[in-house]
């Protein structure tokens, strides 16, 4: 290589697919979001660069250091760091445009720059769905957006996957009723549960609240079995609190629901140990593990939040969303060995071979395929028959119109079915 | 408003659509993209952020100083400004695993800081397509890239838009034939043709080499007739040189190869005005104007270049491509009212609305129609039935089933058309 060329590159941190992977990237995508559009979201699209005064008008936190942030000209501009943000602004921004409940999904990629490490990236594909009401919106669409993903997976043929569901209003009004003052490191630390570990978790709560009330906690946050014998259990507990009750409530709603919406009992399971962050969410929550793979974690998050765009509008506007982060499951998966049997339908039917001088006998064929809505392409490149057959291989099209110039003169063609091997003699009629 | 809201927009030059009008969008793309795929092209995706070094390896002239560029950590980073130069780092980075010719096209957005203007944008949608050889690349894909974009304007229901095709060889070289050294110059001048009209075209070209000369040239650009008539006539001017010999005999391959491809006669027409700037471009070039609306600009352009990837790497790689600015182009099929007429298939058949305590049967209802391929949605929220009716009516859906408790409690569903108003009572099986 000379000198003078640059070395083809791209960041780390970046995800980069051959087109073989592409296909099944997108068929996946397709694929869910065809799932979505069905059960009535509407596309939606916002820009990459926002304003940095809207995009962080609630501080980021620790997201905020990881922002895409930079100037052009005189505006301070940043790279979206998830779609929710830009959600709640749009909402805010085409209140009067859009109809309630809104229900949108949106593909795009965003971008932080984490630490570079494997399974990381730094730019990446969210697929986002949410439920936005105005002033109310039903419980119900908690496990909506949950039956979608599940039919999501079920399209792209994933199963083994487990939606663990909690409400937030459980574990915190317990610890108020408890008389537990550190809510919020107690949330913290139960969110961290699954990193830390049982004891080490347990040592911590007692540290922070004491051995009786911690052990008061780790019964409640451990009691296991059906759906139903959790609910059972939890109301046993007999708290009075308001908060309490509305959270047993939401997530018997909940639950009842997801079977009402068709989704399978053993898809889902309450775990009062899923917290989901201190950020948005009010009331549910949920996680989504692969069973025996868990240790990739969720594949895909959400939960309910009572008001979307207070940094933007004084309008009350609830909601409820579940996000994929697509350029990690399709790492994940890619790992888990999904994706190796993971097989797209080629959209071309026949690749037609001229060899000799019959391209416009070629074009006739072409043609004609193309008007009864069958697919194929011509290969238009010179070179010796070996070749040619390579290329319909490399690109698995399934069969090869051989075209000859006694075909031509003949008008038939001849017809190698390339799983089988078999070839065949067709009139032009009979193609 | 408190005043501590911000308020929430995007910045100027950014498109972002309602969703109806994102529902167009998405069904224009979708349907182009098909197209692309049943014909043969591969999908690719490329990062929006590359390093600068890579990006801007060839100096880009006018571009570089539109491109948004900027430092995160030690890296010098900048936002893709066309598809072309991530694919040609694209198929040198990976040439080992393609299959030549490279068949691709890439939906994205890019980037450049244009100057403030209706109908210019800094964020657009480009889709390209480009088939890349290996050292070397049949004419005739000059003609399948146009070919794909007729049937994907086809597929969109897009009339009345002219391909109009050159061959930069044939100006060329006659320029070199007659004895003009001004050849960048006379390019540059009859590239801005359109813009600067016939009358100043002239004097400038006048000026820069002389009445003879120039009197030949615009007598060459202004051959008019059918595109047969245009070749003969081309032919006749009986030049020697083998560039000149070489461009026709490509112009003429093209449009013999448009035809044998299904491409209408009335679609395309040899223009030799057609320039396409210095860039990239070697041999054909051409550019797509809608019929009576030639003002807003070609909404389609591409060519062929000799060598893609020079900068990346040594190895020949011939190619050609064509680019539809989606962004530019959906704007300006929305100025031209085309949009307007423009449907969009609704995804759901019907809306199902509970009417009192009646959700477990609407449930069994959506599970039902579910079960058969049809689509639908549960209205989950509490209101008046106009409220709910309006909901079905704003999103379009042509089905209401109304489940009040007396059909509950007969099992049986009340159908509404939304379109003829008919209402109708069915049994549960008969749905």
């Amino acid at each position: 290589m000379n000198n003078n060329k640059v070395k083809p590159s791209i960041l780390p941190g970046f995800m980069e697919l051959l087109p073989k992977e592409q296909q099944k990237f997108n068929d996946i995508v397709n694929k869910i979001t065809k799932v979505y559009e069905e059960n009535g979201c509407l596309p939606m699209d916002t820009p990459i660069i926002e304003k940095s005064e809207v995009l962080l008008a609630k501080s980021a936190g620790e997201t905020e250091k990881q922002v895409y942030r930079f100037n052009k000209g005189s505006n301070d501009l940043s790279l979206r760091f998830d779609l929710t943000v830009p959600l709640a602004r749009y909402v805010a921004q085409y209140f009067n445009d859009l109809n309630f409940p809104f229900k949108r999904y949106q593909v795009g990629k965003v971008y932080r720059g984490e630490r570079n490490q494997r399974g990381r990236y730094r730019e990446f594909y969210q697929c986002d769905l949410d439920i936005i009401g105005n002033e109310k919106l039903s419980i119900s669409n908690d496990a909506l957006v949950i039956s979608m993903v599940s039919k999501g997976f079920k399209a792209i043929g994933l199963k083994d996957y487990k939606f663990q569901i909690s409400n937030r209003k459980i574990l915190s009004s317990i610890l108020t009723e408890i008389g537990v003052n550190e809510i919020t490191e107690v949330m913290i630390l139960i969110d961290k549960y699954d990193k830390i570990g049982k004891e080490e978790f347990e040592k911590n709560l007692n540290d922070l609240i004491g051995e009786e009330k911690s052990s008061y906690i780790t019964n409640v946050m451990n009691i296991a079995g059906s759906n139903e014998k959790i609910l059972e259990e939890l109301k046993s507990l007999n708290l009075e609190s308001e908060k309490f009750r509305s959270g047993i409530e939401e997530l018997e709603n909940v639950i009842n629901m997801l079977s009402i919406l068709g989704v399978e009992e053993d898809e889902y399971l309450i775990n009062l140990k899923i917290i989901r962050g201190l950020d948005y969410y009010t009331g549910t929550v949920f996680e989504t593990f692969l069973i025996g793979n868990e240790g990739y974690g969720s594949i895909c998050s959400g939960g309910r939040y009572d008001n979307l765009a207070q940094n933007y509008t004084d309008r009350l506007l609830p909601g409820v969303g579940i996000s994929i982060g697509l350029t990690r499951l399709f790492f994940v998966l890619g790992e888990i060995g999904f994706l190796d049997n993971y097989v797209v339908k080629n959209p071309v039917e026949y690749l037609i071979l001229p060899i000799g001088d019959t391209l416009n006998y070629c074009g006739e064929i072409f043609r004609k395929l193309e008007a009864e809505g069958k697919t194929s392409q011509i290969y238009l490149e010179d070179g010796k028959l070996k070749k040619k057959m390579n290329y319909a291989d490399k690109l698995g099209i399934n069969k090869v119109i051989l075209v000859g110039e006694d075909e031509a003169a003949s008008k038939l063609v001849k017809i190698k079915d390339m799983v089988s091997g078999e070839e065949s003699i067709k009139g032009f009629s009979e193609i």
